[in-house]
């Protein structure tokens, strides 16, 4: 079974309107809930696709409840630490252009009962799989926290795999994750260097290996992925169909490349048919079986290093 | 004891931002959550000046959990009728200058069994002053309800106001309660004809006293209000300190008009100092009596029938 642990999960409240005007009142169609957050993301891609998942979290207030309420429904397992204060909550105004206007709340912040109850919760889920521990810390939340989770995980025998970012990720690096999964944004700042071509991927992913990484799996939108460990590099694409969200896309890369066994080029196609899969749907909603095209993807023979990824990514 | 029914009552969350922009992403301050809906707002400018009350309304799903609670900590006494489907939520986005963007999602639909609860649950009240019915129906409720509960307060002795517009309004006055409170563009739309001027405000409100109302207290904004009743006209103002939210300023004139006897000269003095004190308030937020500035209050000796009110109605 695969773990994913979300220090800092969301409920995401998702209001249609025909359009978004400024100052104006509008009357939106029915509220979407969703449960939320790369981990909780994770986790519903992998129970989508009938792969044994649990989700490790804190929840606290009426909206932790109904977080829990969802996954519930959805028939996800998971271990929700009760903490004292709320959840965040993430408002998207969608128009049917697919224009969306985020809004996002402050998270939580966690006692240091809390977290500890948080990383007990997490080493002690049963699983003999992956752990991927997911998204930003909590405010408040030590620095170092992924580092202390990779550490207490690898005693265990675990292997992890950390997504995230900034400072989060630069302090996991230390503690040497199984494999992290940074955007092309996220390794320029990591590395503190322009990403702008392929050649850049894989030179800021041999970085973050130095630093302690055994993979670095980058997502490059609609110019696929990158999978840098110890055989070399690969670079994989596959087509979404259509754009509708971006939104979690890389999340279910995520999910598709520990389905797959989170190592060497199964995994990686399979990351890249669950991105692509995903961004063809709405919101944050995870591909199903019956969404994926794996013919479609395409890992390349060598790595043409000086092809510009999409829009680059300045440190 | 006053009491108010509120049959669609609302979870208000306010969310602070430096700047809205159509399709970015933003950081919040922290969350504000609201009790709200009409009667809710009436029932708390009530309690805010120690005046007995209580509220009634239908409560579902977890943000019905959040109104209460948030009644709770308020401490003000009031009567939850369980609903299956959730209680709807409005979403204010304020900006530092006040510019408000709303976002009023659809509220649940009632059972005719969770109707008919909510009936006697306001009937049932204790209480032996007035019943303030306040608000839109929910979607799917039959539009006499609020004349079904003035005929069924009536049979119990007790005095009925009711707050509210359009077909809602139009169906309440068969039944002929004892006050209405309408905006200028509620009272244009009651009687088909534009309100551009004091003079129009008293012949509507004389008309709707010919369809049953007993008496008519129309707000006018910063022009104050006009109470018609068997006694005659009269028009009061009250100016503003600051405008800083017009938002629930409706509600604390009807809740000061209550206050103050709910009838004649005293009343409608209570509700412009009620109704001007909140103008100057955040939010919904409902004056506490250090707020109250009775002085500043004119009733005016005889009506200017040709004073054009602010903005006119049209029908």
């Amino acid at each position: 079974m695969i773990v994913t642990v979300t220090p800092n999960p969301s409920l995401d409240r998702t209001l249609e309107v025909d359009r978004l005007v400024h100052g104006a009142v509008h009357r939106t169609a029915p509220v979407r809930l969703d449960a939320g957050g790369k981990g909780v993301n994770v986790a519903r891609g992998l129970a989508a696709n009938g792969v044994a998942v649990r989700a490790v979290f804190p929840a606290g207030g009426a909206d932790g409840g109904e977080l829990t309420r969802l996954l519930d429904e959805a028939g996800i397992d998971y271990r929700a630490v009760p903490i004292a204060q709320a959840v965040r909550t993430n408002v998207s105004v969608v128009e049917p252009d697919g224009t969306t206007t985020k809004l996002n709340t402050p998270g939580p912040q966690l006692s240091a009962h809390e977290l500890e109850a948080l990383l007990v919760a997490a080493v002690d889920a049963d699983g003999d799989g992956w752990v991927a521990c997911c998204g930003s810390l909590p405010d408040g939340a030590p620095g170092d926290l992924y580092a202390d989770l990779v550490t207490r995980l690898h005693a265990t025998g675990r292997l992890v795999a950390v997504d995230t970012s900034g400072p989060a990720l630069t302090a996991a690096l230390a503690a040497g994750p199984d494999l992290v999964k940074p955007n092309a944004e996220e390794l320029a700042e990591a590395v503190g260097m322009p990403v702008v071509t392929l050649g850049d991927v894989v030179a800021a992913a041999e970085e973050l290996r130095a630093r302690g990484a055994g993979a670095v799996l980058t997502s490059l939108g609609p110019d696929g992925a990158v999978l840098v460990d110890a055989a070399g590099a690969i670079h994989g694409t596959a087509p979404a169909r259509t754009v509708r969200s971006t939104v979690g896309a890389g999340d279910a890369m995520l999910a598709g490349f520990l389905a797959g066994g989170g190592r060497g080029e199964d995994a990686l196609a399979g990351g890249l048919a669950w991105g692509a899969a995903a961004v063809a749907l709405p919101g944050t909603r995870m591909p199903t079986p019956a969404d994926l095209d794996r013919a479609s993807v395409r890992l390349h023979d060598r790595i043409d290093a000086l092809r510009v990824v999409h829009e680059g990514a300045r440190a």
